[in-house]
């Protein structure tokens, strides 16, 4: 079966068709600036040349109508008709407490997670738009919500509650759902079978280490913690984004630099991270390395940092399975970034891990960066959140 | 020498009269409601009854007056003149970056003091007030200034800095301060001895749980991280404040129940931590505990909450410090707490760690609670930071 993988965002689509049989991607792509002058749909088919049209997509309609349109076109599509696409697997990202699997998306449903958009106000009201535009252009095709927070749900109440007068738990359900749930899920399983690990027995950190950033801890293929909480701000420091900082810095701020809470919050998620710390340089890490390499104490700085808290993460997640059998590093930068995991990995070596210099270099596949003798097993398991959500989505239906 | 400790806040003043030679309390007490109706002096010399005297303190100067009255009384009193004050040790909880160490009290002394009142409006205004009336009343007396984050400044940058814009530490010096030093300098050192261990060669983690609680790491006898940030908000989840939590639970919260910033702080460090995880029953582990016992949810809840954090950081520091050789308990909660040690020990046996029951059941004196075989090795360390004080006091004059 094929399955069109779906991931709306409020002025862009990701989206990907892929084989569930072969799990080959068939085509992928994306369309920006829905709603806004300019927009454009990228295409580009397995094998194939990227291809952009530019034409107006003044909602998330137009925008996957083009989608399909492309698929089935005759020169560079991908299938003959929708009739070949069997299902639709949308990416969601916030489940509350009331979803703690994938859903097969009915209306009850959707007005599930229409409850949850207090939680998520910027993407799950988008995410809804993209399955409400699909739904009118394939109203026959069977449909999946896949939730960013429902890999989370496992979490015990001592992971899960702040330490905030209860009263606001039970007013508005205020506590940490994590985030990246997906791929969490996907690069546990996956460092379990790649080591020849019983997922039923066995602890894992998983390291997602991208633009946004976040670290967990599964025991017997169950999330027992993550370091997003309510939202996606908290925990490491990451490209843009603060994670974890004192409270009352904002007290401090508001008051010195007369911000309100939204223009605090802005600064927090947009001019923070390594970007912030960095006085600005870059909230990428190949510029950070760039300018570190030629002593830039400004990027040395962001560098530290940023792993110096992964690496106290990783500690606090030791503590909170009482020990770990493997580490996985993922996502943009761990999978591609050999002096993060390099730096990371040199807080360990009381876990009795040892950096395999060599095979930190490969790149693109799974591949054990422990020296063979260590004892605790850290590997690269690239994540794959588009395959993941097609293989939800053809579960359920 | 006889030291007087005093530790001043806005409207209370606590004093302990020590004779730094035998290290014996000659006269301890407080002073309540300073400026308030009400006020009183409570005052017990050694090895004699608590004597209560009610009288107005308009000013804190009035206040330290009574306290020298009360020492030199010819009845209770434990000096016979003033004379026999060599020093007073002033407690100060901000030192900001000026102050790495103690220091003499003197005009320019003050002066960088007060610079720091903006890192601590509550308190360091209220240290200063102390002092400025002390040096009325014994003009020739040397003083010296002790301060609650002098020891954290040996943090390197990397566990000092926020993943915030650099501009906001260049310009108000927004970075990771931590305090309770003066505790975690003492307990650190007595736990070194107490276990032979070279503290020039040893890791160190210091877990300091009082109603205000904060943990700290410790390499070769130098704080090289702390749980509490730029204020004592940070950190763990402690007797009414909240710890870490997501920032943008803020921004959720000033929304929903219409709070503006100055509310949410005053929420955020009086109605939280565990009383308010436990739908307020109590700030006090006791109370938390005898409900518990009852099988009450909400004090089981915020138990269990408290722990799993205090765990999570060591385990942290253990990963910040690469290893660790010895851990202490130290502060109400950690001296006398059986089951918070307990709990928390039990999330450790990956170091190697085990609980030696019996001794977890004695108080009041350095022990050893891990069974003699545990690779690292854990033990109560009551701490005493009046008697710290006075050893800096001493030191510096």
């Amino acid at each position: 079966m094929n399955v069109l993988v779906i991931n709306c965002g409020s002025s862009s689509l990701k989206y990907q068709l892929i084989n569930s049989e072969t799990e080959a991607v068939l085509a992928k792509g994306l369309c920006e600036r829905i709603g806004i002058e300019g927009s454009r749909l990228v295409y580009q088919p397995a094998g194939g040349e990227k291809e952009i049209t530019e034409s107006p997509m003044p909602t998330h309609k137009e925008a996957i109508q083009m989608v399909l349109d492309a698929l089935v076109n005759e020169k560079s599509g991908v299938i003959a008709s929708l009739s070949e696409v069997g299902a639709v697997g949308h990416r969601v990202v916030h489940g509350g407490e009331k979803f703690a699997s994938s859903a097969v998306i009915t209306e009850e449903m959707l007005a599930a997670v229409e409850e949850c958009n207090d939680l998520a106000p910027l993407h799950n009201p988008a995410n809804l738009i993209g399955i409400r535009a699909c739904q009118e252009l394939m109203p026959n095709v069977p449909m999946v919500g896949v939730f960013d927070t429902a890999f989370h749900q496992t979490m015990p109440e001592k992971a899960y509650m702040y330490g905030l007068p209860y009263e606001y738990y039970k007013k508005y359900k205020i506590r940490r759902y994590g985030f990246h749930g997906t791929s969490h899920s996907f690069v546990s399983k996956e460092l379990a079978s790649f080591l020849g690990l019983d997922i039923n027995n066995s602890k894992i950190i998983v390291c997602h280490l991208g633009n946004g950033a976040s670290v967990s801890a599964v025991v017997n293929g169950k999330s027992v913690d993550t370091s997003m909480g309510l939202t996606p701000l908290e925990g490491l420091v990451m490209g843009t984004r603060s994670g974890d900082i004192d409270p009352a810095i904002l007290e401090f701020l508001a008051h010195k630099e007369n911000m309100d809470i939204d223009e605090l919050m802005s600064m927090l998620n947009k001019k923070s991270g390594v970007y912030g710390l960095s006085d600005y340089i870059s909230s990428d890490f190949r510029d950070l390395e760039d300018a570190a390499e030629k002593g830039d104490e400004n990027a040395i700085r962001a560098r530290a940092v940023f792993n110096y808290r992964v690496a106290k993460y990783i500690g606090g997640y030791v503590a909170a399975m009482n020990g770990v059998d493997a580490i996985a590093f993922t996502a943009g930068l761990g999978e591609n970034d050999t002096l993060v995991r390099r730096d990371i990995m040199a807080y360990l070596g009381y876990l009795g891990i040892e950096l395999d210099e060599e095979n930190n270099k490969l790149r693109g596949k799974d591949v054990l960066i422990s020296t063979p003798d260590s004892k605790v097993k850290v590997a690269v398991i690239p994540t794959n959140e588009e395959l993941a959500i097609c293989r939800e989505t053809v579960a359920l239906i």
